[in-house]
């Protein structure tokens, strides 16, 4: 434990500017303050990890969206792992571990509301992916949005990536066929050699319509979609009759100095009666335990593995968020800020 | 009833070759054979009206879809109301009027299962539109597909067309408020004062996306789409939470000669957790029943009205189409083949 933490600095990167297309190194401001004490019923937490997720995108812009925009001069918001180091809540204690979206800093103030209490018996970077915000995703939006069942034939997209890792090995679990979208041969050797899919496709090697068609005669059941774009297009040509399309992200599509590209292909969800449904993983907080008592299970049993990428150092941020928007990390990318 | 069929002359509409943009003239071929005698267990129908719709145009394309494309020389696919003129079916007297996807041409062979008996005493454009597929479509895409409930806020699109007319009035039976977008003053007036829509944007003249906000500040929470294209787009970013898209046709795009144009604001979907979901009303066939009961009671009240919009003579066929896929009806559009 830090003995006084008043004397420390506390680093932050805040929004200097809205970012046009890629989120380049100009549009932080770093800055440092010193350590806030907290105030009757709040908790201090330090930063251990820090999450990097494609929603931080829409964040950074100025359209009304289910969270209000960071505004210019803010802290970025991002979500955090970390140690309780001082607090004024009787229900935390120094040492106790705890994930909230708290910012991308190495010291935030928090309310008990605003945070999770995590198991320590389990390695914190699982807490930002499997049992995280990625991993609610995953499950709630096969098993809820595309109200997955045992023998359908499954595509997940971006299936390298945090949620979709974790959603290809949930299909496997339920009874499900699985084919990933990744781009690269190591990461489609890796969903199917280390993560149990059936098949993988490489987008950029391969014409996706066409590899779809011959993994599915039949037709894709179930589309989670984390990319929109040309693959949404090759997904939805795919479609079976009754499918479900999972609507989760677009990341191919956050970035774009020139508008969304709308699936072209959507009347194929009338031809085959089909349905696309938007998923917020926020709206499940409330049902988040049945989530987390699956899944580490699923875990306990050798069943499912949580894939942390992980970049050091809270200065390295920029160019970690780069280096997510150019599909360059393999499951849950993070940044570790500090030691425990 | 004749007496010599025989000796009649049968006009048929074929398709001669496949279109590119708009069903032009030139796509058909006006034929002419001896009027077919029926065989053992089938049934002569003599056209007293065809139905003309929008779905028409994706028959005539070569993809592959819901139903198989017609074929090069083929007489064009179309709902045909008439008379029965000859039986060799106990279930069927001559004198019967019956419904049917029976082609544009003057006489129709038919097997029972092809032909739907009508109500003598409900006129027979009646049959093809309320109580028709059109109504059909209405009826099971506004409370099925669109899951509607008292109190909500219902755009359709295409609203005072064949679909449009009676999935607004609908709605307004169901305890909801409804907004018709329709092109031009003169359709936009008649959905308010003839049919009791709340109001109605006149895509024309109106910027859709804004008129739509003045009247749902709140948002929308059941959008029927018969047109897509920009309208789409301007519905989809103007969902309320929970919205449910009914995705029923896309008049807009049908004759494109560049593409589908996909709905950039899609996104919207995940945003507001909302589904859009395709209907093809052939799968509620076992469920006609129940429609047309409800339809025929609201109409027979005085709540619910058809719009036939008539254009006589079989060989006004090529143009009459054109007039639906120029938005030039105002109601269901059929053609008067002969006097019955």
């Amino acid at each position: 434990m830090e003995k006084n933490l008043s004397s420390l600095v506390n680093h932050q990167f805040r929004l200097a500017r809205r970012p046009v297309g890629l989120p380049d190194r100009s549009i932080w401001d770093y800055t440092q303050s010193s350590v806030p004490q907290p105030g009757e019923g709040e908790v201090l937490v330090k930063a251990l990890y820090l999450s990097l997720d494609p929603a931080m995108r829409g964040w950074m812009s100025e359209a009304k969206s289910y969270l209000p925009p960071v505004e210019i001069g803010e802290v970025m918001r991002a979500g955090m792992a970390g140690r309780v180091v001082a607090s004024r809540d009787p229900g935390f204690a120094v040492g106790d571990l705890v994930t909230g979206i708290l910012g991308v800093q190495e010291y935030a103030l928090a309310r008990s509301d605003e945070l999770t209490k995590v198991d320590p018996a389990i390695p914190l970077p699982v807490h930002l992916h499997a049992l995280g915000v990625p991993g609610m995703t995953a499950y709630f939006g096969l098993l809820d949005i595309g109200q997955l069942k045992a023998g359908d034939r499954v595509v997940v997209s971006g299936a390298a990536g945090a949620v979709g890792t974790i959603a290809g090995q949930i299909a496997k679990i339920k009874g499900c066929r699985v084919i990933g979208i990744a781009g690269g041969e190591h990461k489609c050797k890796y969903l199917v050699e280390e993560l149990g899919f059936d098949g993988a496709i490489d987008y950029k090697s391969e014409d996706v319509t066409s590899a779809i068609r011959s993994h599915y005669r039949k037709g894709i059941n179930v589309y989670f979609d984390n990319v929109g774009g040309d693959i949404l297009d090759a997904a939805l040509i795919n479609l079976a009759v009754g499918a479900r399309v999972v609507l989760c992200g677009a990341i191919s599509q956050y970035n774009s100095t020139n508008g969304v590209k709308g699936p072209a292909n959507y009347l194929s969800l009338l031809v085959k009666r089909a349905t696309m449904k938007g998923l917020l993983v926020f709206d499940y907080i409330p049902r988040y335990g049945e989530a987390t008592k699956d899944i580490a299970g699923w875990m306990s049993e050798g069943k499912l593995k949580s894939k942390a990428d992980i970049v050091e150092g809270l200065e390295a941020f920029p160019d970690a968020l780069l280096k997510l928007f150019r599909g360059e990390n393999l499951g849950k990318l993070m940044l570790k800020v500090a030691e425990d």
